[in-house]
Parts: C-alpha cells; sequence; structure tokens
C-alpha cells in the first residue's frame, strides 16, 4: 500500500495519485509521510483534498508539520487549522515557532484568542492540555426530541455526540446524558428527568494519569472537566487516554531502566538528547558503586587466601539483581495500576519473604549441584550457595517494598526499580559473602 | 465511603445499607467485597438488588464469584447470569468448575448452549475471547428514520448502540453504521447509501494485540468481528481493548524482568505460583553464569598480582548491565508500539553506536576522575576507564539490536530485555577488562 504511493510519487503520476488518496484512511496516509524527504511531503500534501489534509495533517509529526507549514499558503494553512479539532489545534501550536503562532493568531477573534492562549497555559500531563471544547450542550428544560433535534443541528463539528452535557445559563454543569439514552428513551421525556447526576469528572489541573484511571475503572467513553466554580471547560475522549496510557507506560519502562523519560519516538530523537536521558543514572549508579569497591578492598585478605571465591562474584551479584528486579517490577506495575496499596507494606513483605525462600532455596540448591559437577571444594560451594539462599530473600524484600516506601514519601516507585536494587542488592551481597566466606572457611 | 459501607455491614444495618448501595456504582460496589471475608461477603451480595447485582458480579474476582456461586440459590444465579452481557458471561463460565458450568447450560436453550460451547473454546488472548454478541444489526433496505426506529425496540440489551451492524439475510457484514451518521443526517436517506464499507474488522483468531494496536491507530469504539465466510460473529469494544492494553504492558514488564507472564494480581496470587513463575528465568541466567566464572578463573594470576584489579569488577559490570538494558528497554518497547520496525536494524545499530560513544566516554571521564580522587594507580584507573567506554559501547549495541535480531526470528523481543543482556554483556566486560588490564598493566 504505502510502496504504491511512494512509487506514484516518484513517478508524478498526480491525478493517479489523487484518487488513491481520496480511497485511504488519514492516518495511512499520514504514514506514507514517514518515508518521504521533504520535497515530496510537500507535493504529496498538496495534493490531498481540503477535508483530508487537515486529517492527515493532525496525524504528523512536530517536524513533518513544520516543514509543511513553512511551505504552503498561510490562506491554506489557515484553512487546515479551522478544520482541525481544538485540542489538535493546542497540539499542533505547541510545537510551533512563536511567528507562525503569531500568524495564526492574528486571524484568529479576540474571543478565540483569549481561549486559545487560555489552553496554552494548561501545564503539560494536565487535564486541560488534553481537553477539547467541541462538545454537545443541552438545557434541562429541553424534552428528547428538541434535544435531539438540537444535536442534529449543532453536532457535525462536535469531536463527540455520544455523551452530551446539561448546563444552566451560567454554564455550570448539571449533568450529563447519553445519546443512548435520547435515542431509546420516549421523545417527550424532559433531559433534566432523564440526566445523570451522579457523574465522572475532572478539574483542568488533575493529572493524566488519573484520568486515565477514572476512564479504566468506570468504562468511561468521555469525561468532563470542570473548572473550580462547577463550570464546564472541555472534556476529554477515550481515544486520547489511549494514548495517555501507552505514554505512562513507555515513561514508567524508560525509568524501570534508568533512564529519563523521553516521549520522542526512538527513530525521530536526536542522539545528544537520547544520550543526555541515559547519562544522569548511569553517573549516579556508578558513582554509588563506590561502596562495592571498598567492601572488595576490605576484604581482600579473604580473596588473596581463597581467589576461586573471586570467580563467583558476578553470578551472586547478577542473581540478587535479577530476583530484585523481578519483585520490584510486580509491586511498581501492582502500584501504577492500583492493585497494590501504600496500607497493603506488610502484607507484601510477609509474600515476597515466602515467595523468596522457595525461589532462594530452589537456586541455592541448583547452585549447589552445578558448583559439585564442576569440581568446586564443598567449603567454597556451600559459601556460595548459602550467600544466594541469603542474597535473594534480602533482594525480593527489599525489591518488594521499596516501591512502597517510595510511594509513601511521594517518590515515583518507578525510580526504585531494576537498577537502584541492583545497586543496593550487590552491597548486601557482597557483605554477606565475605562474612559467610569467614565463617565457613575460616580467616 | 468503602469504610462506611463495612461499617454498616458489621453492624448489620440493612435497611439503610440497601439504600447507600442504590446509590454507588457497581464498579464502586465491588471494591468493598475486596475488605470484607467470606461470610459478610455473602451477605451484602444479597442486599443487592437485581439489576446491581449482575453488574457488580462482573465486576468481582474469581474466588469472590465461586463464594457467592455456592452460597445463593440456583434460581438467583440464572438471574444474575441471564443479565450479565454475553463476554462477561464466557469469562465468567471459565473461571468456573464443571459442575456449575454444567448446572447453567442446562436451563440454556439448544442454540444458547451451542453458542456458549463454541465461544468457551476460542483460544485465550484471541478476538473471539474478547468478542461479545450483542450488537445492533441494521437492513441496508432500511431508511434512517426506520433504523433508529429499530435500534428504539431492541437497543436496550445491546453493549453498545453507537455502531450498527448491516447485515445480509446470510449474516454477512456489508457496512458499518455509527449511530451519529443516524441522528446526523436526513430521515429518509438509506442505509446503503450512508453506510461505510471500508471498515476497519479483524477474524476470530486474531491476537488480542495486534486488535489492540487497530484500535490505537483508528481511534475506534469497536471492531466487528467475522468469521471466513466474512459474517459477522461479534465486536469488541474499546473497554475491553483498554483492559487488553494494560493486560500486555504488565506482561512485557514481567518478561523484561525475567519472569514468566502472570495476569492474576499479585495480592491474589498464590506464593508457590508467584515462585515457579520466577524461578525458571533465574535458574537460567544463573547457569550460564558459569561462563563468568571461567573467565575469572582464567584470568586469576593477574587478579592475584594486582588484586585491587578485582574490586571495580561489580562496578563495571553493573554498568555495562545498565547500560545494555536501557537500549534493550527503549528498543524492546519502540517494537511494541509500532515505532520500531525489522527493517530499522541498521538504522538502530547506527544510532546506538553514536549515543553509545557519548555516554561512554562521559562515564569513562567521570570515572577516571573518581578514581583518581579516590588515589588509585593511573594504570588501574585507565584500564577501568577504557573498560567502561568499550562495554558500554558494546552493551548499546548489543542491547539495541538483539530485540530487532529475536523479532527476525520470530521470538519475543521482550526477553531480550535486562538481565539476558546483562549476562551477555558481563562476559564480554570480564573479557575486555582482562585484556586491557593485560596490556596496560602488563602480564
Amino acid at each position: 500500500m504505502n510502496e504504491r504511493i511512494i512509487e506514484l510519487v516518484m513517478q508524478k503520476k498526480f491525478s493517479l495519485l489523487k484518487e488513491e488518496l481520496n480511497e485511504m484512511m488519514a492516518v495511512d496516509i499520514a504514514e506514507v509521510f514517514d518515508e518521504l524527504d521533504k520535497k515530496n511531503s510537500i507535493i504529496l500534501f498538496r495534493l490531498l483534498s481540503k477535508d483530508l489534509a487537515s486529517d492527515v495533517f493532525s496525524y504528523l509529526s512536530g517536524q513533518q508539520r513544520k516543514d509543511i507549514v513553512e511551505a504552503i499558503h498561510e490562506t491554506k494553512l489557515n484553512e487546515i487549522i479551522e478544520e482541525l479539532y481544538f485540542d489538535d489545534m493546542i497540539d499542533f501550536l505547541e510545537e510551533m515557532p512563536a511567528n507562525v503562532v503569531k500568524k495564526i493568531l492574528i486571524t484568529a477573534t479576540d474571543e478565540e484568542r483569549k481561549l486559545i492562549n487560555q489552553f496554552l497555559n494548561y501545564p503539560e500531563n494536565s487535564a486541560g492540555s488534553l481537553m477539547t471544547i467541541e462538545y454537545v450542550d443541552l438545557k434541562k428544560e429541553m424534552t428528547v426530541k428538541k434535544a435531539l433535534e438540537h444535536i442534529k443541528k449543532t453536532g457535525v463539528d462536535k469531536e463527540t455526540i455520544y455523551t452530551c452535557y446539561v448546563l444552566n445559563e451560567k454554564r455550570k454543569l448539571e449533568g450529563i446524558v447519553s445519546l443512548r439514552k435520547l435515542v431509546l428513551l420516549e421523545d417527550h421525556l424532559l433531559i433534566e428527568d432523564i440526566m445523570n447526576e451522579d457523574y465522572i469528572s475532572c478539574t483542568t489541573l488533575d493529572d493524566q494519569e488519573e484520568i486515565a484511571g477514572l476512564f479504566k475503572k468506570y468504562d468511561l467513553l468521555t469525561v468532563p472537566v470542570v473548572d473550580k466554580e462547577a463550570r464546564l471547560v472541555g472534556i476529554i475522549t477515550i481515544d486520547d487516554i489511549v494514548d495517555v496510557i501507552e505514554q505512562e507506560n513507555t515513561e514508567d519502562f524508560q525509568k524501570m531502566a534508568a533512564m529519563s523519560p523521553n516521549d520522542e519516538e526512538y527513530l525521530f530523537s536526536n542522539v545528544f538528547s537520547l544520550a543526555r536521558k541515559r547519562v544522569l543514572w548511569l553517573a549516579i549508579l556508578l558513582v554509588t558503586a563506590t561502596f562495592t569497591e571498598m567492601i572488595i578492598g576490605k576484604f581482600e585478605s579473604i580473596l588473596t587466601a581463597v581467589h576461586v571465591l573471586a570467580a563467583s562474584i558476578p553470578m551472586l551479584m547478577d542473581t540478587a539483581g535479577n530476583a530484585g528486579a523481578q519483585s520490584s517490577t510486580l509491586i511498581i506495575r501492582g502500584i501504577a495500576l492500583g492493585e497494590v496499596e501504600l496500607t497493603d507494606y506488610l502484607k507484601v513483605f510477609w509474600k515476597e519473604f515466602r515467595v523468596s525462600s522457595i525461589v532462594g532455596s530452589s537456586l541455592a540448591a541448583i547452585n549447589l549441584i552445578r558448583m559439585i559437577v564442576l569440581g568446586t571444594e564443598m567449603a567454597v560451594a556451600l559459601t556460595v550457595s548459602i550467600t544466594l539462599l541469603l542474597t535473594i530473600m534480602m533482594a525480593k524484600v527489599i525489591g518488594g517494598t521499596l516501591p512502597i516506601v517510595a510511594k509513601k514519601l511521594k517518590l515515583d516507585p518507578a525510580i526504585m526499580a531494576g537498577p537502584l536494587i541492583t545497586t543496593i542488592v550487590d552491597v548486601m551481597a557482597l557483605l554477606v559473602y565475605f562474612n559467610i566466606a569467614g565463617f565457613l572457611i575460616g580467616f
């Protein structure tokens, strides 16, 4: 599909191309732009019909939009922007250079300009930054019939008509009616009598992660956003929430792998910005490794006497680190999904204690057999296996409880994941190892 | 809120409780059950009105449902099951013991029984296992007016009426019409002329992850599921897809932390089942650590001569492992989100090469300063820093490209994450370390 379009662009078969494009979905056309250079992107964009152009535009990346804005005529740009939903327009304005934003604001009415400025000021990741203003508003005195007529008249430009909002003359939100009810119930009923007054809502400054939680828990399609006076300022729709869910998951993956979060696509990210996101945590973890060096330095005499002990250090540290990462991952994920609460601290502690005794003894047994088969001295094999049991237990209990402690201290549980747990567990593993060696082998 | 309900249960204030429950949402009531014992759960459940009972039931956990099924009367159970949407009923039947399923199937009609058996046979994680059969079907000869009347008559029990399906007499799916169109367009238009024939659909055996991808890409609310003859067999709705997205993310988190995936909630999971999910990978990684032991064994003479070299092994291994995990996480996530393709292999290689040279040299510099400050010999400090640079580069290039190789070999990229990369990188880090030590310090 994409190949065919690219071929047609290259062959400059524009009339055929126009036909094909009209058959395609906007999001599929947007994908083709990823594989075209700047010049051909602009050619392709110019071929799109007016309606399609703004749809495709809303799916393009920031850089692609900039290229197109530079190349197309101002009137055409204004046409495209007028067709965009309000939330997509705000996203677009946020990434454009100031002079472009200025040009666009000049053509807007005073009221529009005020609204745009207000929306541009909502913090990133807040409800305000996600919402759109194209919703259906009803009055409670309307009948079902009247409401349906009102929707027919005003609904075309709304982002969704499936949930309608009942407002009073001060735009205060009084209730919610689904289109489902309007279609299924009798024509003469009053909105007032069928609207839902116990609706779920959020405010402009609520965090997007919490709002995603509401959608998941209550299976919502939209949520109204109200200001301090309970006036409706916008709505958030499920399609944007699906993106939020993936974005929050990506951030957790990145933090758990010791990176600063970054919501750019990997292939479109700059090398220096990627490097910067990675260096900080690696440097912190590297400097804390000074502790492991000090411990090994302190117990040097044991290592010199029984140098075979050095050989097992990597295995012990890796296994302890992996065991801790397993537990911390499960708990961090549980917290993110709302399955594990702060009050579950003792439950987690006790569960990890039991799980880790089973896991620890199994691995200690496997290791004992492995070392005996390899012909290791019994005292050394025992030292390594007992250390394994104890460090796995410590690693899992710490790995399981530390994210909860972090949450309690209002820190992000995700930064307590693998890498940090590993560093903590390394220090303990070495201490246990050398002490048991001292005891069993004798120094 | 929950505390208040629990208090009322304990005080046996049943009539007050009934009133309060009628004001609450089903999902909130279901949460209260998590904090009640079996006896009180059953008391609370009996107090629910008929409609609320089946709603609450659909939100309960498997064990809670079993407890209730054992305690309530068969007629009441049948009432609840009749009220459930078909997909929720199938989920419920799947987790009940055979004798309960049998009892329920006896009360079903022949046709229902056939359908239930068909649905129970769809593989886990397939479209078939997610879909429901309560959809609105229209005929293409209907006018908009007729279609709306048809919806008004049949819509009450449908899971959604926002997307309607146009079927011919053989139940073949001919097109899709949104309720939005039906409400906004003129009454006299024919469904045939307004239906969308280029709809997105899937088949019963499609994997849920792919289907979630369709919802994300095309911003869908529902997707039709068709059989080989293009007959409509069911629909999948966005609320179930949101759950699928979180479930797939949880699985990736678990695999990337070297665990076998598990979709039970942590706090409700059995200790032995948790332990089993964790032991396998830890054991595999432990056994592969034999390589690191062999390498250290082989270079023992260097360690004995310059024992300060041993002290830096943990730091080198951890940093290399962390660096590799950063890259593999980014690429695994990119693959999961469809941002990184198999054909991007060389792009990723080149990008990781450049990023890792920046990250590697920064960390090598930081480490050199750190070791000089701590008074380490220059030759040793240089050995460690150069090893750091080289292993970070190797770790990142391997960490970035191995997930793509895995995907090419039809393996799950997520199992190439942190722990496995760490083990591979450890071996290389040690080899580089001892060879550079041999060269710089001289053996």
